[in-house]
């Protein structure tokens, strides 16, 4: 089903019916609406003006839309800041960051915590129980703008407490931390100082804290909007809208207390962002990658529990990237079916109509700025409407044949303690991702100690820290296991493990990992043997009592095989990625259907479907029966067919 | 004619005399002084010592040299610094930018202007009258090391005073700004903050009404100080010696105030300043790119209603870029006469005698560093003057075949609001310019609202808000208008219009801009018609009722034409921008001179020069009489005749 | 003789006999111990743990280790900096650089000397006649991360004392920086600001002092170190250990109260440092370029006055570089010889063990990480161990064939006015080195003013300021000499010299530089003659009225020659280099093994070492007989042989 963004406050209330009912025409069912309202609900403390939202429910409720309502603490108002400075949110330098946008407070004020209650509460109150409401959006895309980490008096406050209820004593913090190293060592807890500002690195120990103490922040942050939202409105869903590559939180955290995950899927602007090559930038920059949109959908359908919406969806240029290219006809349709082919219960639109100012007045809408005209975006919306009426409802999402553990402190890890300039966590799980996908294979996302029992193939790309839990869930795997490299490289307190790396699963690989060398671009390890490629980056000298598959070029295991567990002991580049990849699967009896790099498939129930992001036609099997498209697949176009 | 600008306060009085003799043996008649002089005038408040200067300026009256005094308000001293700290500037992260260098105040500080009235009429009045003394310049090059906008208290105080003022109210504030967004609304001028420091970008129509008014200070701050000059100079003109490519205030606003424009010319380190390519940073390392100069000088002359010197003349290599290469043997006597080619008044050396010692002790003069012989460049000098001596008085300037609107607003505008992150409004019309110029073109620049009457061939690179007055010059333009993308695109409140762009010229040019992709540089779309290239960087999607001369490669209107009036729908690349300028002079009916990269034309009167920036000979006419030079054009040499 | 770097707090005291034992078996005579041990020596003010080291320390000498004991002031303690915050120091940014690494302390606060001094003198007291400690090292790597220079409150107060020092009064400090010039001149000391932070660049000659005035620190506070220790540890040799590339103190002045100089040498992270291509990056990677680690053998060679250690040998992958790759089988060996080689009393290996936790955890020790078991870098400290036993003492290091003048001053100037972005002076000097090195020539590094006789070469790649002692030493040189461009480009204060550069050196080369072009990396200026090759980055103009060598293209002299003193008038490309480097050393009749870019020869008395650092075997002569390796010298491999 489709819905749209709608900020009722950019326009005059005269064209809100007008508004509600294209709407309808359109074929849109639900509307998010006031998570930047603060200013207009509360211009003054304590001076309330509902009466404008009251009638814009009403307006949207009246003509058939499901609403749904987000809480306004994005944008605390600049009374409440000027008011209560300490809500402000410091960078790394140490310097506040002011208002004027948004996001501007930091999780580690006590103060904005009382308020963000106070003002979640009164909204929650009034209309928890609104006709038209269905569901709630707490705040907006935590960590947007680097937002998650602040460096200030209140984060050093509560990070101080935090590390008093981990660790109880100083002594064993120091333990924890290996503080005797270069006399960090602390007497107290007030002595603790934030991680930043050192005259060369601080402790990487020390870090990792920071981060989960942050992180833990955010989920707890977001409980307590969660659990008023509940008392309040009952029989409502919550959700929160997550963006893409932002790795700083654990967003299952924060989703344990969600209904449902959602997010917002701006799949152009990733093309700047994400590490590709200025090949691939060219390539791709006015479709986007075919799994960048694909990787969050898989990625958020996990972190949601196999439920997920797309909250804001891209609908034609947008206004924050470096260059913001018109997406290729075809794309905005292109990105609305395959999100629905990953799952996505709701495909909604940012925004129904371009603003006029401010700072997304270059945001394309569904209408033209300031018009009630479909927008070429709008148009492409319009049809996707029409076929989902044509095709009625769709099958439920079922289980793919991989599972990608997916875990966000392996990211914090390697991020602190790169050790390879260009280790990017993110960069190599999208990689793998892409791999397999380019086998024709779909994938769901696991965090780490979530089961991965029933799945042929279980991708670990890298698990640095591999707790009880997660040994266990590896331990009941029954498919196929491959394993990267670095995964079980540090212990709890960021340690190395004391049977050196894999730590926690040396018995499971056959392993021992007893050096490391990274490699900057131009130098390269090659592979051979059952598979062929470089190994680029990160590369372990392995110690092995397993089966090796291949070897670097000096002999050395460079991919073992213990029973089902394959070790990849590098960080392969492409050649080498796809043939581990293919190996794998092969070993696990899936059948692949190897497509070219445009060409993407994707299996919804029983439907399949075909997507093509390039500028070839792509043939489609014979003798299917099309419910979307056709056998050859144009550039930009969908076909969907039953699986027979 | 010819100036020099000396220091005598850096050199023994007893060289005065030998210095003042040498200058006008060498053929020199104006003599800049005094504009960092202040910690000489008064070395502790209200202790002056004035005998040196009254002497020094004796010296060179004596020796029948015109003297021009600079206000010596670039450089506070040590003392007011101290005494008065808030007169210093910010940077844009807050941090306060201390004494050391020059330039280290800001125009917001209530104590800077009353300080700076002080010294100016006590200098004023001292010297107003000096039988030397012919002329003054105002402070020392405005905007110099990014000192126009400053980011510190002072700057909030007067900030939120011109908002008071062009406002009235805060809703009208909210309104113009469109607070709504993101909940930005302010209860009172008082809640007002400056627009840095925000988590993510601040609201653009915050940061333009921002740099309007430290645009406006400047214009304010100059007049003060020419009003005071004026009291107590009559007769005497005054002047401001401008930068090249410093955008950051409206330079024909303070221009208003004075008698004249000057500018300071250092071609060289534009090669390493503006944006060029590489391979063209190499070719023009040591002459300076052809039109680097001529562009500062058309507009300069525009800026200065016709009239305008160069203040200070780079004589050989200086010290500031990050490489400063010797010019080429003959650069220093082709950029002299380049100068008076485009209507200089008087191009006058930076500097007498390069110094021993401080920041510029790297930086030429018409004499080695303490010696009195003079240098490559002084020995270029004298030949220009008596090159000059020989020609007798150069012809008026009169009125040039093109006219190109430049518009300080619509650079600050696009910088705030880039959308492609190459969009550079300098660049762009620094090739518009260059495209006429490789055409042979001359060029007059008009200030937005300025008469474009009478001028065959009109340019409008970009104009991003078109009030009143640039409409109606647009409307009274009688010669072919070529209008380029983006203009008409905001209003006064940096909204989109409501008609969509162009807004007020939709009628004009026909057409309606209802998107816009932004490229990044590997990706073009090709424009094919009655003129061929490619667009890149920033493009339109028109609907136009206008004549269609050329489309993109899916058909859309890519250059239009209504009557005289031509609209490019894109950032053009060299082919497209020459072919479609070509096209443009044609129906102009224009007579051009197409001359290779190398080469420039430029009329003064009835006197045609031609300058040659490259390595290869250009042949000029045949059965022309030469005042300077011969018909073959050897590098570095330049050639005039009377047009016939 | 071996050494190694030992933590015994980092390990439980159940460990340090095997620790002890194992050492010995590996051939290890030194260990050191103890410069980051300040929070265990006194985790609060004045309550001392010593018993731990106590026992460390005798376990240890039992088992028959030297011990060298390094003092704690790289780390004060967190109690400390909280209770003393005046010791901080600040960044360039005028912003403090907290506690949580190392290094955070700055020399100009007196608390902080006053803290040194306590520490310093309760730890010499205790363990100053310990019947197992030989030596001391003082902190540790004075300037790595940064820390010579500090910005803060602390800095101005001791700068401005500093100042008073040197100038007495205020007039004489103005004349002596030129501080007329923009009215930067000053009634009174305390006027004086830190030359950061201002508008444009502050005055060099104000920087150059700063610089100067930190340096002078340094020795200052380390003399202070030595003179405590040698009151309380008599007959004991002290040393401080210094770093690789850090140039921003005179390394001579400190050493001038050292018994000895030591490094720690890590040749493969300079490889990312040093500006190489990316060509040479991707080439030496693995290896380090075959200079790196000589050049600074042969400078702290210099200065320690012949007598220099290693303290810190890399023995694998370290932690701290971009990439940090494993060193190619065979490279701990081969530096190891290398430093000996070059003249090295010892080298120590750091660390015994690679740790566990904290910033260090991925850099490589002898062991295995927590383990008792030799990592592939210890077993070739073993190898060494018994091919430095089976050879028995090394000859003494006699005089080399070549003196290179080094100069840190040199540094500062050209650093604080590039004038060319590129010019760094320890990239030239690194190539002259590197030239004369191709050439199988062995080098000494000679401060400004120390002695040059009995060289047969003599070359000065860059020397600013050429003052008394400098000049003498040039003028009583025997041999040939080379001197290269910018050299006598400066006086004392900054100021250039009245008879224009060389200033001081005019007669002696015969030349006067009247114009300085700098280039960028594009644009080149050919020479020929009697060397060929191409003027880069930096290229005088002279006058000259000694024997012109040959020329740029444009007919003015590029290399001159007056008796023996040659001098190059421009940054030379390697061709040119290398050519003016053979000519050099042809004329001062040096017998020369022109080698590969792999291969590296040096002599320690009669020894001949050759070492390989490529992947392409190299042939020894033939007829000798070889001490270590063979005639075939494979990639990595070391040989040795008599000179005959």
């Amino acid at each position: 089903m489709l819905g749209v963004c709608y900020y009722p406050e950019h326009w005059d209330e005269s064209r809100w019916e007008t508004d509600a009912r294209r709407m309808r025409e359109l074929g849109i069912t639900f509307v998010r609406i006031g998570e930047f309202a603060w200013s207009r609900l509360e211009p003054k403390r304590g001076e309330f003006q509902f009466e404008w939202l009251d009638r814009a429910m009403d307006v949207l409720a009246k003509a058939g839309l499901k609403i749904v309502l987000g809480t306004p603490t994005a944008t605390p108002p600049k009374w409440l800041v000027d008011e209560c400075p300490d809500i402000i949110p410091y960078d790394k330098d140490g310097n506040p960051r002011g208002f004027g946008s948004r996001r501007h407070y930091t999780f580690s004020s006590q103060t904005w915590w009382q308020e963000s209650a106070r003002i979640v509460e009164i909204v929650a109150k009034r209309y928890g129980k609104h006709p038209g409401l269905v569901g709630w959006q707490t705040d907006n895309e935590y960590g947007c703008h680097d937002t998650i980490r602040s460096w200030g008096p209140e984060d050093l406050k509560a990070f101080k407490q935090w590390l008093r209820l981990r660790y109880q004593t100083p002594d064993k913090l120091n333990e924890a931390w290996g503080s005797v190293f270069w006399s960090m060592e602390l007497g107290s807890f007030d002595e603790v100082a934030l991680p930043n500002l050192t005259v060369t690195e601080p402790n990487p120990a020390a870090r990792l804290d920071f981060w989960r103490f942050q992180s833990d922040q955010v989920a707890a942050y977001d409980k307590m909007q969660c659990d008023i939202i509940r008392k309040h409105s009952p029989d409502r869903w919550i959700t929160h809208n997550f963006m893409g590559f932002i790795l700083d939180f654990d967003h299952f955290k924060v989703a344990d207390n969600l209904d449902l995950a959602s997010w917002d899927s701006y799949p152009i602007g990733f093309v700047e962002k994400f590490p590709f090559s200025e090949a691939e930038r060219n390539r791709w920059a006015e479709t986007s990658h075919p799994d960048i949109a694909p990787f969050h959908h898989d990625l958020y359908r996990g972190v949601g529990r196999g439920r997920f919406w797309v909250m804001e969806q891209q609908p034609g240029p947008v206004n924050w990237a470096p260059w913001n290219p018109v997406p290729k006809p075809g794309m905005v349709r292109l990105w609305t079916w395959e999100a629905l082919a990953h799952g996505a219960e709701v495909v909604s639109y940012f925004r129904w109509r371009q603003a006029m100012f401010a700072q997304e007045q270059m945001h394309a809408g569904l209408n033209l700025a300031g018009l009630d005209e479909l927008s070429p975006g709008g148009l492409e919306a319009k049809q996707v409407a029409e076929e989902l009426a044509a095709l009625g409802s769709l099958p439920e999402t079922g289980k793919a044949q991989v599972a990608l553990v997916f875990d966000y402190q392996s990211y914090w890890t390697t991020n602190i303690q790169p050790q390879a300039k260009d280790f990017r966590y993110e960069e190599l799980c999208f990689r793998w991702y892409e791999a397999a996908r380019r086998l024709g294979l779909d994938v769901d996302f696991v965090r780490p100690g979530g089961s991965v029992e029933g799945y042929p193939l279980v991708l670990v790309p890298c698990m640095t820290e591999i707790d009880g839990p997660a040994q266990d869930a590896l331990d009941k795997a029954d498919g196929v296991v491959l394993i990267g490299a670095r995964s079980g490289s540090r212990d709890r307190n960021f340690k190395l493990p004391e049977n050196l790396p894999p730590g926690p699963i040396a018995e499971m690989t056959g392993n021992r990992v007893y050096q490391v060398s990274t490699l900057r671009p131009g130098v390269t390890h090659s592979v051979s043997g059952q598979v062929t490629g470089e190994g680029t980056r990160w590369r372990e000298y392995l110690q092995t009592s397993a089966e090796i598959v291949a070897t670097f070029d000096n002999g050395d295991a460079a991919l073992t095989r213990k029973g089902k567990v394959h070790y990849l002991a590098c960080w392969p580049d492409e050649a080498l990625l796809t043939a581990t990849m293919k190996l794998a699967a092969l070993e696990a009896c899936l059948a692949m259907t190897e497509v070219p790099d445009h060409i993407r498939l994707r299996r919804r129930g029983d439907i399949v479907f075909v997507f093509n992001y390039g500028s070839e036609d792509w043939e489609a099997p014979q003798g299917v029966d099309f419910l979307l498209g056709e056998r050859t697949v144009k550039p930009q176009a969908v076909a969907a067919w039953r699986a027979q």
